[in-house]
């Protein structure tokens, strides 16, 4: 049986997978990005790491069918070109299907970092059997990715669901990474959920737990100290989340209005931080959308962890088609 | 040569063409709806207007190879049913594929008014040689449509591209038609227009002109009013679209953001009432998204005016497959 190999680029991980035909993992693991070093340095260290991979799941290295890559920026799908990408500073311009083409010796398929993980969802995840889908990740950043017929929708050039630059304000709001005001990023990015926690604390009736409060004290709490307290029951945090459960429900709405998907699946640390989220963000999408577009879709959690986007690589590796010479 | 035929049901005017195989028309004509005396009624009249209109192009109505019809509301494309129609009162539940398909004794297409209009202008309107494309259609409602490969994109059951209810506040705003508050057809419908004119005529430190200060005062302002007296330089007029452009800035931004198209269109009176209102809404927008998004994308307003929709129709009409008996 063949196999191909699947690897997620991250700010801080680069996840590895090699995937048989029958999409069952064959072995896994994973190192550390360290992307100051360059992009020339970790394709070297993650064509190391497959090889080993490789041998200690029985298979030979040399025989992969492909290698998808999942990359977090934006990748013009036609070049395989990384055309930006602010977690991983300098590494705009980097060439990189050409790059894990010439180090794995075999035909290399590039995608956005969230596109791959929509690809996983919906093949293996909770978007198994429904289509479309779309995923929006919520995380360090806000992505997306939109799957149709089993395939990632791109657009003109692979852009396609950035649903985290995507407005809920036409003049309001937190200012976003990318400069504009109001994007759903800057509402459901982790870092602004830790900062909503403050706000919160420091105006609620409420107070938040005594863990809470000393991590917030202590500039220590992240998204996963929030989501944690808010399992707990902690009072502010209860708070955030169904604050934030709003934006994301509105923002969920509208992927539903432009796209009528069959399942929006929510992945990322932010959205597995607390169930209130979910739930409220559920209520307020479908109360928003017209009733033919809320009977026909479901608003779930993803399925596959931190798995999926590693997944989807794989996936997109398997059903890579080696363009024949002079194809466009 | 072959020949179909295309028709345009609108909530006040139904519109007709005869389409031959090389897109060009042949003929066309057009008929009140007559909406309140319900469907049976126009399909009848439609017929007995195209067996007409074909006479007098020197067709043979009998040959012709199948109808499309694209009708205000939300169509199911998989069963050719109207399951919403906010303009065309009463008339939920239409069997519209099944009643001209019969009326006609040829195979018939359906879609939402806008997806045609959206077929038309990418085929042979502003998003010619552009894929995807993406139309907003601004007019006493809100709709829209994507066009990918030059196939309308549906979605899970044709009601993609329902860009009139994108949300642009999270809890405020206008109260649109379907309920919610804030969607863009809040905003950029007709109606809005007039009602932001009187808002803005009653406090602005400019006054507007004695025009459209007696048609407003006499309750007989229009969106067309309005773009009227601002082709003249009325400064109240002037302000309207500009406020307006930026809301339409912003949805558009939205739009470019979720499906990085290579055209967004604007289509519809109230985006034809005023160059003001696009140049406003195209540098917005293209502030708004990513850069590589920015630079893949042209925002232009419809080519084909009120045309749109019917030759959509009735391409959709020359593109229909009959299916194989026993095929999904």
């Amino acid at each position: 049986m063949g196999f191909a190999l699947g690897i997620d680029i991250g700010g801080t991980f680069t996840k590895l997978v090699a995937m048989g035909e029958d999409r069952r993992v064959l072995g896994e693991s994973r190192l550390p990005t360290e992307a100051a070093a360059g992009p020339a340095a970790l394709v070297d260290r993650a064509a190391a790491a497959c090889r080993q991979l490789c041998t200690a799941s029985g298979l030979d290295a040399s025989s992969a069918r492909a290698v998808g890559v999942g990359i977090a920026g934006l990748v013009n799908s036609t070049t395989g070109v990384l055309v930006a990408a602010p977690n991983l500073a300098g590494w705009e311009r980097f060439a990189v299907a050409d790059a894990f083409a010439a180090a794995f010796g075999c035909p290399a398929a590039v995608e956005n970092d969230a596109n791959a993980f929509a690809l996983g969802e919906a093949t293996l995840g909770a978007g198994r059997g429904c289509d479309p889908v779309a995923l929006i990740t919520l995380g360090t950043g806000v992505g997306g990715g939109l799957v149709a017929g089993g395939r990632i929708v791109h657009g003109r050039h692979g852009y396609a669901g950035e649903f985290g630059h995507m407005a809920l304000t036409v003049d309001q709001g937190p200012r976003c990474a990318c400069g504009a005001r109001g994007c759903v990023e800057a509402y459901l990015r982790s870092s602004h959920v830790v900062a909503l926690a403050l706000e919160l604390s420091a105006n609620a009736a409420d107070s938040p737990s005594p863990t809470l409060a000393r991590a917030l004290a202590a500039g220590e709490a992240t998204a996963r100290t929030v989501g944690e307290a808010a399992r707990e029951g902690d009072p502010v945090a209860l708070a955030v989340f169904r604050q934030l459960g709003r934006y994301l429900g509105v923002a969920i709405a509208n992927i539903i209005s432009a796209f009528n998907p069959q399942v929006v699946i929510a992945g990322g640390g932010v959205a597995l931080a607390g169930e209130v989220l979910l739930t409220v963000a559920r209520s307020t999408a479908l109360a928003r959308v017209l009733p033919p577009l809320a009977a026909d879709v479901s608003i779930l959690p993803a399925a596959l962890g931190d798995q999926g986007g590693v997944l989807g690589a794989g996936l997109l590796a398997l059903a890579h088609e080696p363009k024949s010479p002079g194809a466009g």
